[in-house]
């Protein structure tokens, strides 16, 4: 099963475009687990017992576990196995560097870890992704437009293809990646923070799974991250939230009131989707 | 005591140009080391204890580490205590994510680790760059025009600054880095394998330290890299070679004879660049 089979299925089974990001860090979280003998384990642990049946995936950044040293990505491995196996999990790493040193990066990301998908930079160009899209049962992410302010500095770079023609950079990015997308395992990243500009990466691929993060803490509006990041059928749109969801809630029922705010995430995801599909079952 | 400071120190007390790339992969290593009880750290420990008169800095790449999961990541910390405190070490991560993010890869490269430099992509803009570069006294090197092949997908894509000037986006780069360097502790990347890219970027920036990868396995040619990378004075070029060092023996003298390849190289550069320096004692 190829990861869009698998995210796809899991997005159908749970009614949900709705990823949520695994970022714990140690001072935000709720106080009584302080005492524990790995909060992080602890809280990552709860929040994915909790809203298994809310999300499409989950996506991990890996940042967040290597501040935490050696023992930080032991960690890691431990809340992997705790994601029920029909739910894709996406390595949030961001990775790229030249081809020897990618085989790496892929090998350490699909079979250290065993994610289902991984994000990666562009800017080192094709060779630089293909020892990860050479994985054709995964998924690649490569960053397009991402969602803090300094993303206009490079990514909105006028690139002149002809003489008469101009694109922002993270438009050739894109259509760069449906070149280089040559078994169908590519993916896009735009920030919902930027909504024209995930308009347009969705105009540009229409059939490519796009990752939307930005939406809560960063400012990004939901409704539009669904409205304008799904494909024609109201899916391939996986809108990822991390800190408005992990951290609604500060006391004993923080796993609860994160369910529920990923609970009404959701549902407010498949209205402004139109919520056409079924759940499966 | 900052990053440059501690770098310009080892270089001339040793009167080297070359970083050796500490990057082992277990299938490369000499077949008698294969049953010790951390093979790599072995390695590492014998090359570093071999090389350290000859060289200006070491780079540990981190896919290397990560391949082997979290033990992984213990032997780099191993590793790490190895080196002697005067020789500057370069974390090559080539990290790059959201600011919130890449707080947290700074934290763990600069505080869990302790490099005294690292590697960074510049996609994602300034402010991604920022919680780098609040460090003060640690080197950032910022990817700009790298050695691969794959480079020219995007790197040498033309970005107009204004209707009649255009640049390819790796210049583009370098000359947004000197805008963005106001505590002066950035620096680029620059691949050997290019050097009419190298000449311009060091042309762009006359002042910053240049970290060249590429020569060695990679094709990159140590002369011309050594008489593009330098400054003015013959200095801040920083010339990573990895697998043709590391690798230049596989018997039981393989640290010897690494050596030996190093200070060939060592001197070879040193031609190079006029040599006009004089060790420090």
């Amino acid at each position: 099963m190829t990861f869009l089979e698998k995210l796809l299925a899991a997005s159908r089974r749970n009614n949900s475009l709705i990823c949520i990001g695994l970022d714990p860090e140690y001072a935000q979280l709720p106080p009584h687990l302080h005492d524990h003998a790995n909060p992080i384990l602890t809280f990552n642990k709860a929040i994915i017992e909790a809203t298994t049946d809310l999300v499409c995936a989950y996506k991990p950044n890996l940042a967040f576990y290597e501040a935490l040293g050696p023992a930080g990505l032991s960690t890691l491995q431990e809340t992997l196995q705790i994601i029920p196996p029909d739910i894709p999990v996406i390595g949030d790493a961001k990775r790229g560097d030249t081809p020897h040193t990618a085989r790496q990066y892929a090998r350490a990301l699909f079979e250290v870890y065993g994610f289902d998908a991984v994000t990666v930079n562009p800017y080192l160009g094709r060779d630089s992704l293909q020892p990860f899209l050479d994985y054709h049962d995964k998924g690649i992410f490569i960053v397009c437009r991402t969602s803090n302010p300094g993303a206009r500095d490079l990514q909105d770079a006028p690139v002149h293809t002809s003489p008469d023609r101009a694109m922002p950079l993270y438009e050739y990015v894109a259509r760069q990646v449906l070149e280089w997308d040559t078994s169908g395992n590519a993916g896009l990243v735009a920030g919902a923070t930027y909504p024209a500009q995930l308009q347009c990466i969705r105009q540009i691929a229409p059939g490519l799974p796009i990752l939307i993060p930005g939406v809560g803490a960063q400012g990004g509006d939901l409704l539009s991250a669904a409205r304008d990041g799904v494909d024609a059928a109201g899916e391939r749109a996986i809108i990822a939230i991390s800190r408005s969801i992990i951290y609604a809630g500060n006391g004993h029922d923080f796993a609860e009131v994160a369910a529920q705010t990923a609970r009404t995430a959701r549902d407010a995801a498949n209205r402004a989707r139109g919520a056409r599909m079924q759940p499966a079952e």
